[in-house]
Formats: structure tokens, C-alpha cells, sequence
């Protein structure tokens, strides 16, 4: 079997435990295919039959006409195991269990899972029980509730053990244009987990980074070493969950798993070359990160900002995260130091503007200066109002001539392209009046312009740094620099 | 002389350093005075005279009628020491000088920081120099820029040697309506510092916290001493800055400031008790918690989340801030389970629904049984759509009946007012897309609906958490219920 075409491919899917109660899941999963397009056969199967959202239900997956490549099983959990029998009988090899109540909750339940795993043994490949599905724009396949995900593929792939997570990340990162090759939301993983999807993945021409949310693994032997093997090839972002002891006994009750010591996790880390996740905005940063900066990046950081006090907690937060700022060259700060005032600013970096509305060509030159410098890899540009419309809104700078904004919206993409310097962009939340929600509008617009250039865009210094040093990290242990991403 | 009321309070001030050019910082800071309202008379000095925003300018301090409160210095470094010698002259005892230059560039500027010194020492206390002013709502004093921040007084004060950061404080604080009694930027602190006002500021009741943005301390041991006084009093919550090598270094190019050793400062925050801070986000997260949990408050958090992975996830925050999450009795597990489908969710602690859209009745009966219960101190609810518009906008929820609306958002407030128990309420920025404002606008709306009945909303769990931790340890540090907040 071919793991990813057989679940995220299928021609035809049988969707068992349909209802006439639209809020059941197995309703909702089956709503969810039709609105969101899928481009196989589809069959709602009940044993009351009937009809259910416009479509016929077929009483029993006998009578389904064709052969079924995907069974998609929402009955209530002590049948599941019958279910999976008649797919059997059908000649069924994969199936999505949606179902819950299996190792998550108590010994009667464990004792299912168990009864399930010896069906599995049968023939039948499984994922689940206790998930939301998978999500596949190619093949219209999506996850519950997931219907308004976005129709275009990606480069990225999730898999996540929490179904909740899974349409979190996806919700989340779409605003900044993450698209993705799969999402699998896998749950109690009974037969196909966490390592099998890895092992697909890795080879999954369609994925250049993954990203998984793991509660537990099964195997943590093989895990590492699929992991060891992946990283070499893409970037593979593990968000572990449950490191604490509260955090372990919640997982417990979550998907039934046993989510290990954190010194296990921290030496698994070490080894494993994965890039260690600690939150949904990390988890997404670093994805950001990864996308639009180039293979080959060192860890040497030229700041500039229009705070002094951003220069200090970017510095902070640079040295924390094990990146370095060199002193600019005397060259370098003689060439910033004739287009700035000499009092109140900064040239050595941290470069401080003293303003975070710096005229087009102060911030022009000063960009060139750092940009030539020898001794800087990537800037950040901290703590600024690249658009005119966002000082206008914070400050009521209301006079300022219109031909600001293309400006110094369209400076930084020139240096990039002029020397070959990477550039991240910090675009700070900074108003978040209900009423000034312009603001909001206008900084999206922005972040949209940088993001549509791939130039990385975040809401904080420190999120910038932390997501830039996982990308560092990384591309130092696996110096591949032939994988274009 | 009482350092707040001569500062922030004056009748008279004296703007030296006025001019023609409109972006001139002395002009910036009579016009955002101007705008802004500041209540008393104001005086533009320039020695070259004519008008400036409509206003005639004084050739001379010396030809200024009548007595002069405050004088605001804004004329070049080298020029500072003459016109404190004038207002010296003029018997004026209090001077802000905004003028940079000093201590924070060569060894030219720190020989005029001591110049500086040696007049301070003739009998006149001086603010800065390097700094952007003083904000004031009740006397309409404002920072430059300043101009367009809120007229209304609040309880929080903040002392902060960045200009800039000060500014962005009060902006980015404004949208959750955090109000402040006086802010005060004071740059190199080359007289008046940090210590004098977090003296001033214990005795101040208009101010019931207080936020300090520090780079490097004059007097270490005298901090200590003043924070550990102050903190008996009121929560200080301390941004130290400048903690790393390169943050130091930063620091030193920024405000002069020595900034002294991790160690050090680690050893400050173990004995002074005051609430250690880490990013502008972690600085405001915490005041408003100080500002809306009561006095009296405990480490024992229930969690109740709309997804078993925010309950995961959520564990792990709460178990690495030291806040404990008791299993719930078997009496409120009960009740709970009795109200929630048997498979999907979980009921110990956390309490995860498997739904960030639960039933009216489902969460009010779950959040019942939760606040009953006496081994809860804290309800923290996270991950759910408290609003109808939300779900509607994220998961095309279109059917949804129009009552839930209303409903579900006054639950929290009910089982608060009903049970005594404060609540914390999580609600994620999921949704970023730029044709997805109206979702932010309407999270706002349910934002300040809670804020506006004392319920403190956080974007993201380890936000909530980790703000409630600071709270708790502070309260249980300083045990003084008997201050009202």
C-alpha cells in the first residue's frame, strides 16, 4: 500500500453512521466532503437507510454498488469493531475512524482499542479511532469542521494527534498564506501513526516541511529513528505536548496516550534533529520562517529599529536564541552614521533609527550600508511603520506627503534583491482598539505585500528571533543546501 | 519638593527649544501639549523669537512673565548646561531635558552628562536627559508622541527609560483599556531615577500598580530596597532589559546604562518581590490581571477548554508556572459527566467539552459544577467561541439559532457573580486573513464586553496562564487582601 494515496486519494469513500441529526458527526463529516468538493464517490451508509443531506443512504455497506477504496466510520464505538468487519467482507483496506471512546477513557474502553487492533491484523489499514479525518486540497478530502479550509495546496504537512489542533493550525495559518499538502489528524493512532506518516511524508514529493502535534508515540525507538532520517531531508517541526506531569495525565484523557518523561523528550530533541515546538505561534512562525528564507543562512543578525528599547530586547532575545550580532564594520557605521542624527540613535547594532517613521532615503541608505556589510547574514527590521496609513492611525501623522508609503513599503524588497540579504519584517499589533480597527486592516495589508514577496513577516521582535534561530538551528545540523524549498 | 506633583502637575511650563521646523522635537512636544490639552500656561522659548503653532515665542527664558513651573529642554546637548543655568536664574526648581547626547554616545557625552550633574547639584531636579517627557492625563501633560493618547486617568503607573517603549506601552495597553495615573520617561536618569519615583509612586493613590521598563539601575542596592518596599504596597512588575551580553551592550549605545549582570538581577527578583517581566505582551498581560482578579486568589486552576489539546497544552503552562490543577471531586466529575457526551471529552481536570461551541446548558451546567467545587481557587476557559459571529465566520456555522448569542456570553459573568469564583477567558486571534477582519472586529466586541465586567481576556492560553501566575505569586508573597485594587 502507498500510504498517503490510499487515505488521502481515495476514488470512492463510504462515510458509515450517517444520520438524519445534522449535528452528528458522521453528518458533519459527510457535509463537510460535499461542501468543500470532494472528487471521488461518495456513500452514505446507515442501517436505517433513508436519505441524508439530498443523497440516498445505502442500509448496509453490502449493498453499496462498486468497490469502496476508503471507509470513513462514525458509529457509536462498541460497533466500530463490527463495522470494520464489513468493510473486510467488502474488501476494504484503509478506513478513518472518527469514533471515540476507545484507550482516552477507561479499561472498558482500552479493552475496544485492543479488540480493535486485532481487526487491524485482519487486513485493514486504520487510522484513528478518536480523529477528525484528513485534509487534502488535491483530492477535495477535508477534515471536520473543515469545509471553508482553503482550496489551494502547500508545501507543508501536519499531522496532529488533537483534531481540534489540526483545524486550529490550519485556521491560524491561513491569514499568512500557509498552505498545505495534508493534514492528518490521527488521535489514538491504533494502527497508523505517528512514524508511518513521517516515513510517507519524507518521501511525499509534495511536502517540503512537516509539522506534527504529538501528545505520545507508540514506538519511541523507531520514532527517533525516523525522525533522525526525515530531518535530513525536510524540516520536521515537533510540537510535544504533555512534558509536564499535568500535561501527561490531560493527554492521558485526551487520546490515551503515554506521553514519556521529559528528559526522554529532551534527549530525543538533541538527537533527533527536529525543531522543537512550544506553541501554536511557534509552530506557525517557524513554518513562516522556513518557507521564505533561503537554504543557505547563517546566524549572524543585523538589527535595525526605530526604538532603542527594541534594540535592546532584540538584542536580548538574539543572544538568548544563541544568534549573534556583530559590531558593524567602521565603514559601515561611518556610511549610517552620515545619514542619521548623531544624538539619540545608534549605528554599531542594534542600528536605532530613533524613529519608526524614518524618511525614504534614511532608511534606504542605512539599509544599504547594513546589507553590504560582510559580517551580517539576515536583517531584521524592528519596531517601524513601513505603510503611512499606520502612523497616520498611531500617531495622527496626518501631513505626511502621500509618496511616503510606496516608498518605504517597496525598500526593503529592493535590498533584498540588490544584495542578496535575506530580510525579516516585524509589523507590531500595536492598536487593538475596537474601534481603530483600520489599523488592523491596514497592518494585514502590509504583511500581505511582504508575504506575497516572500519576506517573513511577525507581530514581535521576539517571535521573529525565535522563529529565525529554529530555521538557523536547523540549516546548521543539515547543511542541504540543494533542497529547494 | 514632591517629585509627582512638581512633575506632572505644574501650572507654568517653559518649552526651550522651540523652532520653525515643524518636525523639530521641541515643537513636536509644544504640539502634542497643544493637542493633547494640557491644562496649564504654557511659554515656547526660542532665542530667536517670532511664533511657532500659533503661539509667540519667547526670545528668552528671562522675558517669560511670571513664574515658571517646569521647564521642558529640547536645544542641543551642548547648550543644556547653560539653559539649566538660566532656569536656574529664573527660579524654576524642575526641568525635563528631552535633548539626547549624554551619557549614551562618547566620551564627549558623558562628559556633558557630568556637566549636567554638577548644575542638577545647584538646585534644580531634572528628569532625563534623553527621555520624551511625562504623560499626565489629569493635568493634560502628554510624551511626544503623545498627542492622540487617552484623556482618561487610570490606576496603573509606568516609569520607562525607553521613550519610544513608554509610548508603545500606552498605545498597545489602550485597546484593553488599561488607563495610567502618570507615565514617565527618564531616559539616562542623570538626576531623578528610578528609585525616586517607585518611592513617589508607593505613596501615590491615584496609582494601584506600577510597570517599570528598566535597562540599568544608578543605585543597585538602593532599588532593591525601594522595590522591596514599594512591593508590600503595590505589585511592581519590573521589564528588565539588557540580561545578555549583547542586550547589555545595546543598552549601554541606548540610555547609557550600565546594565549589570544576569546573576545579579536574578538575585534582585528572588529578595525584592517584585513580579519579574519578559516582553511588552507579558507587561500588559499582567496588569490586567492585577487590575481584575481579586486580592484574594489561589493557585488552583480548573481548565475548561473547547478542545482536548488546549486542555493538553494548557496542563503544561499551568505545571511550569507552578499553578496546580486539582482533579475535580467525584461529585463535580458527575455532575459534568451527566451534561456531556460520554465519548470525546473529559472531566477531571481538564475539563475538555470536545466543542469550542457547547450548548447554553452544557456550559452553564459544566461551569456550575466547576465553580462549586471548593478545590478550585480559579476557572480559566479557553478555547471556545463565545460569540455567535465567531463560529459563523470561522466554521460557517450559518444555522445556528440567534439566542446563543447573548446566552453564552453573559454565562461566564453569571457563575462569577453566582459562585464568587474569577474567571479567565481565552479568545484566539485564530483567524488572520485580511478578508477576515469582521471575525478580529467582532473578537474585539466579546473582548471588551468582558473587560468591561472585570473579566480578563488573554489571545492564547500560556498568555493567560502565565499572567495568573504572576498574580498568584505576588499574592501569595504579600498576603494584603486589604488592599483594594
Amino acid at each position: 500500500m502507498n500510504l498517503l494515496s490510499d487515505f488521502c486519494f481515495p476514488a470512492s469513500v463510504a462515510v458509515i453512521g450517517v444520520s438524519a441529526d445534522t449535528s452528528a458527526f458522521g453528518t458533519l463529516y459527510l457535509g463537510a466532503l460535499l461542501k468543500f468538493g470532494f472528487k471521488g464517490k461518495l456513500y452514505p451508509v446507515n442501517r436505517r437507510g433513508g436519505s441524508v443531506l439530498g443523497m440516498s443512504v445505502y442500509s448496509s455497506l453490502e449493498g453499496v454498488p462498486g468497490d469502496v477504496d476508503l471507509a470513513v466510520i462514525s458509529v457509536p464505538g462498541r460497533a466500530v469493531v463490527g463495522t470494520l468487519e464489513d468493510c473486510l467482507k467488502k474488501g476494504i483496506k484503509t478506513a478513518i475512524v472518527l469514533s471515540a471512546g476507545f484507550g482516552e477513557t477507561d479499561i472498558e474502553g482500552k479493552k475496544l482499542e485492543e479488540e480493535l487492533a486485532m481487526v487491524v491484523a485482519k487486513g485493514i489499514r486504520v487510522i484513528g479511532p478518536n480523529c477528525h479525518g484528513v485534509y487534502c486540497p488535491r483530492s477535495g478530502m477535508t477534515l471536520v469542521p473543515g469545509s471553508n479550509f482553503p482550496r489551494e495546496s502547500g508545501p507543508v504537512a501536519l499531522i496532529s494527534q488533537s483534531g481540534g489542533f489540526a483545524e486550529m493550525i490550519v485556521l491560524q495559518s491561513r491569514g499568512i498564506g500557509i498552505r498545505y499538502s495534508k493534514v492528518i489528524s490521527y488521535g489514538n493512532a491504533v494502527d497508523v501513526g505517528e512514524s508511518d506518516f513521517l516515513e510517507a511524508l519524507a518521501e511525499d514529493a509534495d511536502t517540503k516541511i512537516i509539522m506534527a502535534y504529538v501528545e505520545g508515540v507508540k514506538d519511541g525507538r523507531r520514532f527517533l529513528e525516523v525522525v533522525r532520517r526525515t530531518s535530513k531531508v525536510k524540516p520536521v517541526l515537533i510540537w510535544k505536548a504533555g512534558l509536564t506531569d499535568m500535561g501527561r495525565r490531560a493527554a492521558g484523557s485526551h487520546t490515551g496516550s503515554l506521553a514519556g518523561s521529559k528528559f526522554l523528550w529532551d534527549t530525543f530533541f538533541a538527537q533527533s534533529g527536529a525543531v522543537q515546538i512550544g506553541s501554536t505561534d511557534d509552530l506557525i512562525d517557524t513554518a513562516l520562517a522556513f518557507l521564505n528564507l533561503p537554504p543557505r543562512i547563517g546566524r549572524r543578525v543585523a538589527l535595525v529599529t526605530g526604538s532603542g528599547g527594541a534594540g535592546v530586547i532584540g538584542s536580548d532575545a538574539c543572544e538568548r536564541l544563541n544568534l549573534s550580532m556583530p559590531t558593524l564594520s567602521a565603514e559601515a557605521q561611518h556610511r549610517i552614521s552620515s545619514l542619521l542624527p548623531s544624538i539619540g540613535t545608534s549605528v554599531r547594532n542594534p542600528v536605532d533609527l530613533a524613529t519608526p517613521r524614518p524618511r525614504t532615503s534614511v532608511l534606504t541608505g542605512v539599509l544599504e550600508a547594513v546589507a553590504a556589510s560582510d559580517e551580517i547574514d539576515i536583517i531584521v527590521l524592528g519596531r517601524m511603520f513601513l505603510s503611512s496609513k499606520g502612523p497616520e492611525l498611531v500617531l495622527g501623522l496626518k501631513n505626511r506627503p502621500e509618496e511616503y508609503r510606496e516608498d518605504l513599503l517597496e525598500i526593503p524588497l529592493t535590498i533584498r534583491q540588490q544584495f542578496g540579504k535575506p530580510i525579516v519584517v516585524v509589523l507590531s499589533e500595536e492598536v487593538t482598539d475596537r474601534e481603530m480597527i483600520d489599523f488592523e486592516a491596514d497592518r494585514r495589508s502590509v504583511r500581505d505585500f511582504y508575504l506575497s514577496h516572500g519576506i517573513p513577516v511577525y507581530p514581535t521582535l521576539e517571535r521573529a528571533v525565535s522563529a529565525l534561530a529554529n530555521v538557523v538551528r536547523y540549516r546548521e545540523r543539515f547543511d542541504h543546501t540543494s533542497v529547494a524549498l
